[in-house]
């Protein structure tokens, strides 16, 4: 009985350990989002008022003197941070999303921070608060890649790399959970509907939720009974929740395609490019434009069309084509289709995914 | 523009160090908690095993180095207060509530933990996690009065001390806040009700909570627009809110009554006693009680009846009484009413509000 109480009060405390850990990540993040407001990374007067703050909320159990002497060593790790040259890349979702395991597969050096919405990912961009941002841009199991498209129409970023990546999901459940007394599976509504059969064939009820990370997450904090989530590797590892069992998604083939957005341009050469671009509406205007790449001889890989929020009836074009901004030939028709378009933009030159990291 | 934005991010990473704070007082209190349970304070078994769950989560931007000193400073000082005699006092609600007030007013030495629900107070009391507990017996605000008669019919611990707690509730807003610009008030259904002339004089918006400091701590975190909260002096100290407005009840003489539950007996003589019993559904049953009384001259405080649980149609009765178990009066007078009544409880003989502290 005082064994078993014993281990309850200390799991609580576990729980309590990891949402702290949480917290403090998140504060380091949040530091680093501060770096481009400030001349210099000792700040004094803010790192007093930090320190103020702390000793006004020293009630209870927590005496002054420890508070400080922990928030020192929290200050002091904040300005080390701040002082490496990490680049950040913003992402949509909680931490384990499958944008972040994209980005760790790309260049595991950037940091993934956090967004909420994927408008916050651009905001953040423009501001130089973000160095990159991540978003999903085709079958994302993550949902809104509408909402994406109408962003890159509205705003001014640069597509610099594309990266396409395999969705294996797994199901993941507490450690020592038995997947016989498993009854209820949270994740995604896509990724449940991805997971159709497995789920069906095995008799669990699906329990739609608003992130496959998310339902990670939650389950380690709020560890509902004979439940397991579907969601990825990382998200495994974070939340300290075992793989029991791999890639049960119905169809293997499957892939969400990320673009990797930016302020300024790739410096380097690219062999893939976007364009946005509307057309008056009569008869033959795409097709002239699409006589332009075939008489360029210019493969395209991606054509989309998207009613404009603005005036209804109109479209605005979405197109992928293999090439690259520095070839004259790709300049020339470039120039031929802006002068035959209501509206042009171009999005970016960059490394398609083919050709690796 | 950018001065904005590093307010905003500060205003964010204050906002997490509140949090954080939180979350380590709420560590340091369950640390408390589990001294019962163990021979020496001093678990190097345990303290590994956290520095190991610690190092486990010290992903992204957490350094596994920063992360293990940080915790050696928390472990350290749990481990002190550990050492130090703290006396645990269980309160339902959260830091702030009219309940945690009320043991400051007492014994500012105390330690008040927050319970979820009032059951946990006497589980924990019974379970010598807790020293001692706080309940409201009467006009609470946080209501739930019944609940808690309910309780100490079905447990088993004593009454140590009656404290009378004048109702005055104030106003709290945001710092800064300008009083006209209010438009919504949130707070328990009670402390609303108490407050109603005041919210429509100045045409609020009732905003219902589920408890008072729950409200303030709520527009401490999420700040909604335009809004204000009804709780506590002790809430805006806590939760870093201004006092805008004071004693805003409507009857001024409003109080609560509320009582403190220990395992044991006051080991000092008490002046008031309460006691609990049913009878047998006969008419003349419960005069003959108090025809005892009279003929003892002991003067009765309250006197309450409740309908018992298990069998329909028959009562419980709560009598309070002035007086001291010491006293061989009121011993030979508690034994007449045993022999008279089918089931009888000694709640305990405490010191009444009016002697004070």
């Amino acid at each position: 009985m005082k064994a078993k109480e014993l281990m309850d009060i200390r799991r609580q405390i576990d729980i309590l350990d990891q949402r702290i850990m949480e917290l403090l990540n998140k504060r380091m993040e949040i530091c680093l989002k501060t770096r481009r407001f400030k001349k210099h990374i000792v700040d004094l007067k803010r790192e007093e008022e930090v320190l103020e703050n702390i000793r006004r909320s020293s009630y209870h159990l927590l005496r002054p003197d420890f508070s400080e002497r922990l928030y020192s060593l929290i200050i002091e790790e904040s300005r080390a941070i701040q002082q490496m040259d990490y680049k950040l890349i913003g992402f949509q979702g909680e931490h384990g999303a499958y944008s972040e395991a994209a980005i760790l597969s790309y260049r595991p050096e950037l940091v993934p921070v956090p967004c909420r919405e994927f408008k916050d990912i651009f905001d953040d961009i423009e501001a130089g608060i973000l160095d990159y941002g991540i978003v999903p841009i085709e079958n994302s199991i993550e949902g809104a890649v509408t909402y994406v498209n109408d962003l890159l129409i509205e705003r001014n970023l640069v597509i610099i790399k594309e990266i396409i990546i395999p969705v294996h999901h797994c199901l993941l459940a507490l450690p020592g959970t038995d997947f016989k007394s498993l009854k209820a599976v949270y994740s995604h509504p896509q990724a449940l509907a991805q997971c159709r059969n497995f789920i069906m064939k095995h008799k669990l009820e699906p329990k739609p939720f608003y992130d496959t990370a998310g339902a990670a997450k939650m389950l380690s904090e709020e560890k509902p009974e004979a439940s397991c989530v579907i969601a990825n590797r990382l998200s495994a590892r974070l939340y300290h929740l075992s793989v029991i069992r791999e890639n049960i998604e119905d169809y293997p083939s499957n892939s969400t395609r990320f673009i990797v957005l930016s302020k300024d341009p790739l410096d380097e050469e690219g062999d893939k490019c976007s364009i946005i671009f509307s057309l008056q509406h009569k008869v033959g205007a795409l097709f002239s434009i699409l006589k332009i790449f075939y008489e360029a001889s210019v493969n395209l890989t991606r054509i989309e069309s998207r009613p404009t929020k603005e005036s209804p009836g109109n479209y605005v074009f979405f197109i992928d084509f293999e090439g690259s901004n520095r070839d004259e030939k790709i300049v020339h028709m470039l120039e031929t289709i802006k002068e035959n378009t209501t509206t042009f933009k171009f999005l970016g030159c960059y490394k398609s995914a083919k050709r690796g990291g």
